[in-house]
């Protein structure tokens, strides 16, 4: 094989491809990006069997092939190449050498014949989605997918689509649920899929903030495709029932407040001072008379807040984990957030008005 | 004691002393700030015994006094405030309040008379720099004193004058030398002292790059005094007396080239994709008929480059540690730099034709 192509290119598609190398494997052939030049076009290629993203970059073929090579290693020697022409050459032994300017490099490289390919997915119900939209609703609520949860349900996140087009995604640990909704312009059958948080997280760093641009969505029982610009993004789904979200919601409370997004979170900020891995301490809330009272005290200190709010129904002093606030309050963007409570031990409910999000924070016995 | 600050001007001047506050001590109160207002103006001081910082902040003594608090704590705390006022309000048991907008905060704290004042310096003798000047010869040499070095001298920096007015700085580990060359000013009687690393890292950072304010300086037998805006910092010096560079510098040499640096540097760096901790190889240098050829093989691959040279004198084939060349380039201003070899084993030299800068660079035998 022997392709030439601009630096900028070849570095930007060896990024994109990058998110699906593994960190730790002990299958050499998964920390390599395939590079294929077999079929009139060139295409870069990484699989850790669980996510496999391809991109197609431009050059030219000068003489049609593939070869597979360490993929950090190609990533650093590429960034560290003059902003110029690339010559990727292969010889009958799978080896590589990459001349750019001066320099001539002999790079780690292995058969491209060992590589496995993407799954074939069928493509046949494809939903779209604008890109921003869909990097808007994963840091949303990929905060809230589960991390070394023994339920394997809860690393992933739920994509659903029920009534035509209504379009929910829904993430929850032992604490809390993230619930995000939006209405899709066309209508689809409706289906159900939970996609890993790690394939969310990587596709969420490669997707643009374009509006105008769709990122097309194919899911079939085991997998979902994602394709965008240049690239196609293949994942196992994971496998199960995903748990009755709308169980965990009531419509009934006993305490509403409309707050001020900011001054909380910079309050609940500031309390985290006082909680240590040693000293678990909760944040202390006390609603009442239109204002918030927000309390902690621990070994180090204490600190004593009191923000004013639009209040309706009882008084209620509840306990929370700050960091489990904070978190939430961050992918709000509006400016003023309103919290439902129902006693001291049911979950808070943050949520706008029409519902396009729902957040349940679990409290802290105190 | 009771004062009232801007949380801008008391962020600011934390972060000045923060940087003497050890990063592990058995000692509480050397993590601790002195907030003291005893003498009609607030100054704050951290000090590790080896290097301290005073800075006084503008603000409103209502009660005069002093105050230990917990430096990372308390900025971490200022740096959470709203952008306001802030009261800070001491009880006869030395707690501490912060009051900010609606928040209360009670701070861990100390006696402020546990803490220990900077050591009294004689300011006989004032050497002035420009902040900017003193950043700069920082820069360019503090990247080879010597760290963990059992000979304590090679963790410090000679500050040296001669000749009245000329100003030299030197450091050095057991594979480099750097050499930075200043005319002062002023006239001077001639001095040496030795300044701990770790004191030029800090104080680089809290000077400013700017080129009409001078930094004092003021040398005693052991310590060095300099101050600066509204920060004065005090610094032990390390006893002994510092390795003779001069024998170490050959006016002689057989080959000269005169190179490009950022095309060098980019080689280099290039270069060490493929040294590993567990494989360390030599970048070898063939410098031949107005060519450096930079090679280097590993078991990772190998780099071959060639790079056209101004040279003057005989062939060489030399090898050297990439990264030690890169650490010299880096800080090297010049467009070309030259470089003078007298054979494989000697140490390469880097300087321009004023000697303003001399780098020595120990090769490696191959």
């Amino acid at each position: 094989m022997k392709i030439i192509c601009n630096k900028n290119d070849f570095s930007k598609a060896i990024n994109i491809v990058l998110k699906a190398i593994p960190t730790n494997t002990t299958m050499p052939i998964l920390n390599c990006i395939l590079i294929d030049a077999s079929f009139g076009e060139i295409t870069l290629t990484a699989n850790n069997m669980e996510l496999g993203i391809k991109t197609v970059m431009s050059g030219e073929i000068v003489t049609p092939g593939k070869i597979a090579i360490e993929a950090k290693f190609l990533a650093d020697l590429v960034r560290k190449l003059p902003e110029n022409e690339i010559t990727l050459e292969t010889d009958d032994n799978f080896s590589t050498k990459i001349t750019s300017e001066n320099s001539v490099i002999d790079v780690p490289s292995k058969e491209g014949a060992d590589f496995s390919y993407l799954p074939d997915v069928e493509k046949d119900n494809c939903v779209a989605i604008s890109h921003f939209t869909l990097k808007e609703i994963i840091r949303q609520t990929a905060f809230s997918i589960g991390i070394n949860e023994s339920n394997k349900i809860l690393t992933g996140e739920l994509f659903e689509i029920s009534d035509n087009n209504k379009f929910k995604v829904v993430s929850l640990d032992r604490f809390r649920a993230s619930i995000r909704k939006i209405t899709l312009a066309d209508d689809y059958a409706p289906m159900k899929s939970i996609i890993p948080g790690k394939t969310l997280n990587e596709i969420s760093k490669i997707i643009s903030d374009d509006t105008d641009n769709d990122v097309k969505m194919y899911f079939t029982r085991n997998h979902v495709l994602m394709e965008f610009d240049e690239t196609t993004v293949v994942s196992r789904l994971i496998e199960g029932e995903f748990m009755d979200v709308n169980q965990m919601i009531s419509k009934m409370y006993n305490t509403k407040v409309n707050i001020n997004r900011k001054e909380l979170l910079e309050a609940m900020d500031r309390s985290t001072l006082f909680v240590k891995e040693s000293d678990i301490r909760p944040v202390i809330l006390t609603i009442k008379d239109g204002t918030i009272n927000i309390n902690i005290e621990s070994t180090t200190g204490k600190m004593n807040e009191n923000l004013s709010v639009e209040m309706e129904g009882q008084d209620i002093k509840i306990g929370f984990n700050p960091k489990l606030m904070i978190d939430t309050l961050r992918v709000i963007d509006d400016e003023t957030v309103s919290l439902y409570f129902i006693n001291a031990i049911a979950p808070c409910t943050i949520k706008n008005d029409n519902e396009d999000y729902i957040y349940l924070v679990t409290p802290i016995n105190f």
